[in-house]
This record gives C-alpha cells, sequence and structure tokens, in this order.
C-alpha cells in the first residue's frame, strides 16, 4: 500500500471520532487551535521566511510572493479566523425538516459531515488552517495538500493544529497534511473512492483543470469569476459608478471583483464618459468594443479573450448593448457563473434579470465584492462553488454537511402479514 | 462534432425554456404528457412487444423480461405517476432562506434547476417517463439515455412526451432520448462537461462502475443497498419479527429490501427459532455465522461475500453480535450506506445507532421498505442517492435543483471611496 493511501485511510478513521464530538467539544478544540496557532507564531513565521526565501530564490515575486508571506498580523489573523469558525453555530445534527406522516412514521431530515473532505489549493498558509477550521466545525475529517512553495509554513501550522488534536485525545490524522505530492500522487488522491467524499480544488485554473481531469471523486469546482455589472437605460448612474468602482477598484485581485462592464446603449452616453475618467484616475484600462471606444476614444479594443477573461487585475472589459437581452445574453456566452449585478431602477428589469441568469450569486444594486461567504451570512467561507451541485455560491461549514433522512416508528411495516 | 454532441446541445440549449415556464405551466405540461402517453397507448404496447420479442428471442426471461414488459395497466400507471409529479409542490423559485444584513442587504437563498441531467438506465421503461416528469418539474431538460433492450418502448414513450412538448411550444430535445449508444459513446457522454450538469446512473452495479469509471460530469451514485435489521436485546421481538418478515419478504427485488440481520447475543435464544420457522415458511434460505447456525441448524454457512451481498432475493445473512457496537463495527464494515433499521425498546440505544452510522437513511422500529421518495414525503423520487453529497437517500425533484443566492440592495460597496 502506498504511503498516500496508508495516511488516507488513517484520515478516514479518524473522520467518526470528530464526527462523535458534540458541538461544545469542536467549538473547543477550534478555540483550542486558534491558541495552537498563537502560540507558535515565531515558529510558523521562522518556516514561513524558509518559505520566502526559496522562492525568491526560485525568482517568484509580485502578488504571488505576498500571498506566500506571513507576518505577526497576518498569524493573528489566521487565528482569529480559526476562532470565529469555533463561534459559529454547528450544522451537524440540525434537523433542517420534520414531518409525521399519514400512517405515524416521523420523518427527519438532519444534517451529517460528508466524512474525508481533500482541499488541494495553492500558495496561501492561511488556507491550511482555514480549512481545517471549518472542516473540523461540520464534523468532517480533511486531507490537506497545500502548494509545494508554502510547505514549511504549512507543515508549522498543520503542527499548531495537530497539538490542539491531541490535546483533545483526537488522532492527528483528522488533519492530514500532505507534503509534496508528486503529480502521480496527486492522482492517486483524486481518485481515492472509498477515503475521499468531496475534494475542493482552489487555485489558478491550471489546478482546477487538473483536479477536474484527474478526479473520480466527487469535485466542487472553484473556478474563475468572470463577473459583470450590467448598467440598465433606467439605473442611477452615481449608483452604478459605485458599484464599479467598489467592483474593479477595491480589490482587484479576488474572485468576485469586476472582470466586464455592460452598458445599456441609452445609457452610455452619460455613463461611460463619467465611468472611464474615474476609473482611468484609478489606473484600469479599459477594453471596448466600438461603440464604447467611441465614447471612450482611449480604450483599446476588446478581443473575444477580453470578454472571457478574469484579469484579476486592473484591467476592464467593456460592451454597449442595445438592451438587457442582449446583457442576458453576453452573460450566458461568457460569464463564468460566478456573480452578476444589475444596476437599475426598474424592478421588472431587476426581476428579468435575476430569474434568466443562473449564475452562483445574483445582484441587484449591490457590489460584486459582497459575494462572499462573510459578507453574505455565511460567518467564513471555503471558497465560492461554481459547481451547480451540493453547494453553488459561497460554501460554509453547512455546505461540508449534507442531509440524510431519520425516521422513528412503532413497528410499522408496508405489507401487513398474517403471523403463522 | 459528433451526432451525440449536436444532440446534446441541442439539451442544453432547450433547458432555459424549461426553466422559465411558471409552476402553473410546468404543471400542465407534465399532466399533458400523461394525456399523451394514455392517447398512445397501443402504440406503445406495441413497440413494448417488439422489445418482449427480441428479448426472448435473446434468451432474456424471468425477472429481466418481466422488468421489460408493460401491458395496458403498466402504462396507466406510468401515465398516472407522471401526473402526480405534475400536482407536486414546484421546486423552482423556492426561496428557502431570507436575511437581511446589518448593512441592509437583502440575502436571499432560491432554488434554481441544476440545468441538464443525464438518466442513465436499464431496463425499466417506466423509468423513461418518471425520470422526464421529475427532471422537468425540477426545471431541468433531460438526456435519457435507456437500455437497448426497452428501445421501441422509450422511443415510444418519448414520442409521446414530444407531442406534449410541441403542444406547449417547447423544443423536443428538453427530453432527449439518446437511442442506443455505443460503449464510446456511453462515454463521450458521461464526459460532456459543458452539457450535462448530473449524471444518475440506475440499474445494476456494473452500469453504476461503468459510469463512475467514465464520468468526468458530476455523478450521484444510486449504488446498492445492502440494508440491515439490528434486533437489540430489548426489542419488542414480535415488533422485530414484523420488520423482518416485511423487510425480507414483501418485495426482495428491491434495493430497501433487508439483506442482512443482526441481531444481539442476548435475544438470539428467543428471537433466531421463530425468526427462522417464519422466514422458512416463506420460502427464505438462511445464512449464518456459527452462532447462529448453533440456534438455526438449517441455516448454511455465511461467507465475507454473503454479509457485504445485495441478493435481491429469499436469502438473508443472519449474524449474532455481542452488543450494539459490534453491529455497528458490522454495518460499517460491510453496508453501503442505505438503509438500515434498529429494533429496540432502549431509546439510548436507538440514538447510539442513529449517531454512530451515517447510512443514508436510519430507522428505529420501522421496516427498511419505508426508505422510499413516496413513502418518506417526497412525492415521488428518481432514485435513492448512496452518494453523500447534494441528495443523500431517495431524491425527489428537489433534490434536481441547487440553492443559489440572489442579493438585493440600494448601492452598498465594501470600501466607499471618495468620488473625484
Amino acid at each position: 500500500m502506498s504511503e498516500l493511501r496508508t495516511r488516507a485511510l488513517a484520515c478516514r478513521d479518524a473522520a467518526p471520532a470528530v464526527a462523535a464530538l458534540d458541538a461544545g467539544a469542536r467549538a473547543a478544540l477550534l478555540r483550542d487551535m486558534a491558541a495552537a496557532i498563537e502560540a507558535r507564531g515565531e515558529a510558523i513565521l521562522a518556516a514561513n521566511a524558509r518559505d520566502m526565501e526559496a522562492a525568491a530564490a526560485k525568482g517568484v515575486q509580485g502578488a504571488l510572493l505576498d500571498r506566500l508571506r506571513l507576518d505577526a498580523a497576518r498569524v493573528a489573523a489566521i487565528a482569529a479566523a480559526v476562532r470565529e469558525v469555533a463561534a459559529l453555530p454547528d450544522p451537524v445534527g440540525q434537523v433542517t425538516r420534520r414531518e409525521t406522516r399519514p400512517n405515524g412514521l416521523r420523518v427527519e431530515r438532519v444534517r451529517i459531515p460528508l466524512g474525508v473532505v481533500a482541499m488541494i489549493y495553492e500558495a496561501r498558509p492561511n488556507v491550511t488552517a482555514d480549512a481545517a477550521a471549518l472542516c473540523l466545525k461540520a464534523g468532517n475529517a480533511v486531507i490537506l495538500r497545500g502548494g509545494s512553495e508554502a510547505l514549511h509554513s504549512n507543515t508549522a501550522l498543520a503542527e499548531a493544529l495537530h497539538g490542539a488534536l491531541r490535546a483533545h485525545g483526537l488522532p492527528e490524522a483528522a488533519v492530514a497534511l500532505m507534503r509534496d505530492l508528486s503529480r502521480e500522487a496527486m492522482v492517486e488522491l483524486l481518485q481515492l473512492t472509498d477515503v475521499v467524499d468531496l475534494a475542493i480544488p482552489r487555485g489558478g485554473e491550471g489546478l482546477i483543470r487538473f483536479v477536474a481531469e484527474h478526479a473520480r471523486v466527487p469535485v466542487i469546482k472553484h473556478y474563475k469569476g468572470v463577473c459583470h455589472l450590467y448598467v440598465d437605460r433606467d439605473a442611477d448612474l452615481q449608483l452604478a459608478l459605485d458599484l464599479l468602482l467598489d467592483g474593479k477598484t477595491s480589490r482587484p485581485g479576488v474572485c468576485n471583483a469586476l472582470e466586464t462592464l455592460l452598458v445599456h446603449r441609452d445609457a452610455a452616453g452619460a455613463f461611460l464618459p463619467m465611468a472611464g475618467e474615474a476609473l482611468r484616475a484609478r489606473g484600469v484600462e479599459l477594453r471596448g468594443d466600438e461603440r464604447t471606444r467611441a465614447l471612450l476614444p482611449a480604450a483599446g479594443p476588446a478581443t473575444e479573450d477580453d470578454y472571457a477573461a478574469e484579469f484579476l487585475d486592473l484591467i476592464l472589459a467593456v460592451r454597449v448593448v442595445d438592451d438587457l437581452d442582449e446583457a442576458i445574453a453576453h452573460i450566458r456566452r461568457y460569464g463564468s457563473d460566478h456573480t452578476e449585478v444589475i444596476a437599475t431602477r426598474d424592478a421588472a428589469a431587476a426581476e428579468r434579470f435575476v430569474h434568466a441568469l443562473r449564475s452562483a450569486v445574483v445582484m441587484v444594486n449591490v457590489s460584486s465584492r459582497f459575494s462572499d461567504g462573510g459578507e453574505l451570512g455565511l460567518g467564513a467561507e471555503i471558497g465560492i462553488s461554481t459547481t451547480r451541485l451540493h453547494a453553488y455560491g459561497p460554501m460554509g461549514a453547512e455546505a461540508l454537511t449534507v442531509e440524510r433522512f431519520v425516521v422513528r416508528g412503532e413497528g410499522q411495516v408496508r405489507h401487513p402479514l398474517r403471523r403463522d
């Protein structure tokens, strides 16, 4: 048996112990994990320094290097996030529906953990603690496969988590950090159908494609966010401008940032010059269709690829559309099912936009940047699903459980027999 | 482009029209489908006669041949089942949660259709109508791939469904019956990740393994039901006997029939002789461990394979266990996550059984034969999921939808900017 399989089976065997904890014990475990991260802050920073050196030596720089970097404030934020998860409502055992059937059967739908969740992610070390905390909160064991660049940081974080597991009499295998898996070992992990109940890839398009291609276990993809703002004929243009600037410039590198602006032709003449000026003042490069460029001569031409792009940068694709239908058709064609926003004062147009699109999050007069588990009331998120199954949109602890049936009765049978 | 892909894309393109129907129009469509099945009853029976002849010529017989066979009563039952689905509550657009955030965002979770569901099934022609009805009820388009033995029957049924689609101005492609797919074409269908949102295989173990092995689209498996009855020390033995006889003998060929009986050693002396006699009177073959055979000398020996088997026949594996923990360990080891029953008067033992097992349906003093969508209040079922994701246990129309987020506001942004 491969070492990977041995460790994965140990994780699976640890899952019932996590599931069996009551809500109070699970919360205490997570609080102790947060404390352990704080207590080991120096060791975590030292490990991170090794990762940073190795990355710098390999020529990594800019945003990638920044995502890898930890400092005291970031370690404190990681611990605080784990504490927030500890304080969330416990989803395990929640009765979501209850019905007594005419024959007296008492039927309940009750949330239970999924079992073993495998997180496959890239450079950010905070995902190690975030994902472990959310999976444990929902009563699951977790297999973590972080990026090799963050190996030392992730290992130091996992050691803190393991200390808390031991202190609670739980097997360390409940949080199984897989170190530096080869491509072949990754494929093996993704095909452990008797161990892994759900794989969640988080990272660049390449990683997610790799997981989708090789997985035999269920996968919920957290794919790119090509988020749209459609400014309707009847939009409040100042409100639309607020949504545009917040969506595009408040944090351009995240998946809920805006990538494409669609403007009704009747609003374009008033909106685009104003928007173009504000965006240029914030360093945003514009790429538009012909009608856009007629109003914004400084904008470059937009290609098909631009409309499908997740820029994650200060670049915005722009298009003038004839009407709401054309905006909907554009989003259906180029969108990634993540988050779409309409700015309008026309309630009927808003409802048509909401109903015609099947993206995970559809918003009316709200910034796309609120497409986030914390902002939408989940408390924390393990990612934003663009898979239209099980969970769609921001996923919190509840999305790491499933409802099953518990039925109680007094000896009911379907076909009563005479006793011989 | 292959013919399969062309037809699958047409199905995908038909999905928004189904999703856009309101609840009343979808119900009317389904009622008209039921009427169309009745109106074409003779053509359906004639087509079925061709399938039956071909099957008989190939040597098919017994239960398999019976599952293929239609008669006037079965056609009427198919139409009645479609009418029942028409009368169910419409899940599309249901608001499952509603919250106003402190910043005024109004966040709703709303059910939307999955999109395109691919049903892969075997000989029973009624699945063609049942699956189409449930998928359409939930606003989905559906790709149907039935068994080649039922090709003419399925085609005649699909023609009836298509007539109703046309009468409602909907594309026939919303119900796409794929005729006689080769193995290669099946694999192609299972990898159409840009078309198929969910594949549901229903049939024998071989079919389900084939689908699981080749699918790149999400799959919810409807795998075997190795259902257990555990008779606890404190069980009401007459009640336990009722559950046993109903579970094993009322319809042994279905997935919610009992396959294994576990008996607490303190109850075995009183229960097993009584149970053995009643089962033998009904023609049930028993296969037991040594302690069972000491009490029931006529029972054959049980192998490891017997404990893992879905007999679907009048055969029962039996084992005497030391206590509840051993029963739980046995079910964890040999079970298929389908349905488990405890017979007990001990409330604490019942709760331990419920919590320790993570099967889709766990029952206390109830016959396993109630593990069925209709019996548990779903109205109808497309199958019983043993995949612990999205839906677990009997799946009704609601399980063919997913919740997404609809957010409404008045221009809220995450990082208010001064306007320049």
